[in-house]
Formats: C-alpha cells, structure tokens, sequence
C-alpha cells in the first residue's frame, strides 16, 4: 500500500477557492481504482494550512492518478492560488496495525 | 518510520472544544522524542470529521506517546465528546518518494 501525506500552506484570501476545487477533486479521486482514502482538510490550529491525507492500493494506482484529467485540473487551480510552501510524500507500507476505533 | 492516519467524527456542537483541546496537545507531542509530524485537521468538505496525521521515527516512540499526560489529558476532553466514529491506524514505512515540493 502507498500512503501519502502533504501540507500545503496558501495566502488565506485563496483558501475559499481550494475548498471550492477540492469538491470535484476528492469526487474523482475516490471514484478512481485503487483509492483507499483521499481527503484534504484545513489544520485546526494554523488556518491555511492544508493537510492531503491518501492511501492508495499500489504505485501503479498512485501513477493513474497523476495522469487523471482532474488532477490536470486541480492543478491549474493551484497555480492561480499564493501557495506559501507545498511538500506531498508518498510513503510505501507493509504492515498496520488499528490503534483505535475500527470499522 | 510509523505513519498514523486517523479520522473522528464528532458531534458538530463538539467540534470548538476539540479544538481547544487540541491545541495543547499537538504542542506537547510534536515536542516528544521521535515525533516527525503530528496534525489535526478539518475535512475541507465534510465539516466535523477530523484527520489525524502523524510520523514516528519508530513504534517505540509511538508507544511512549501513548504513555504520556496530554494524551491522558486528551482522551478526558474526547470521553466528553459525542464521538460518532473513531478510527486511526499506524502503517509501518519501508520506502519514501517526494512527489511535491520539499524542504
């Protein structure tokens, strides 16, 4: 499995049009092949700060989605926004283990 | 390296003290021994439902965060929420690729 974990840090006055891009993006990128989770979501300490949370079945899904018309898309609305700072890393994992809850 | 993803679904009315709660602690656990990353986050698009993002140089670090007084402290202010659905897994790392970004 291929986790990934990012932040990206954006002026305040562009995080209303992320969140109105993140709509379709999240949409299509849990309806692909292979999406395990996918969600952005704003720190709840450092407003405009914006965490990607993903988990992907294999690399081969993580390249599809990279090739996908909506990221293409996402992509031109992030470079109309002030991105401050961006780093996205993709993590490959052999074991987990439930720490709490379940379902 | 261990990575925590996680997500609380919480009464809205609870959401405020969560995130009074929350502070303190990311504070005191990103200030722990072997703690790489540690977030709580907002979904962008489905408002009460919180991320849980974490990085650990290794298990024993992540068990020693359990073991410690803001977490004691934090699971007291979450046993007075109305938490809807809980779930947060660790995932052990065996590989890393920046795809966005850096530093």
């Amino acid at each position: 499995m291929i986790l990934v974990q990012g932040t990206a840090r954006l002026h305040p006055d562009d995080i209303p049009a992320m969140r109105a891009a993140a709509g379709p993006m999240v949409a299509a990128s849990r309806a692909e092949a292979g999406c395990l989770a996918y969600a952005y979501a704003e720190d709840v300490i450092e407003p405009g700060l914006l965490h990607v949370v993903e988990r992907w079945a294999d690399q081969a899904a993580l390249d599809a989605h990279f090739a996908t018309p909506h990221m293409a898309a996402f992509n031109t609305a992030l470079a109309q926004a002030r991105v401050l700072g961006i780093t996205v890393t993709a993590f490959e994992v052999h074991g987990e283990r439930l720490l709490v809850g379940g379902g």
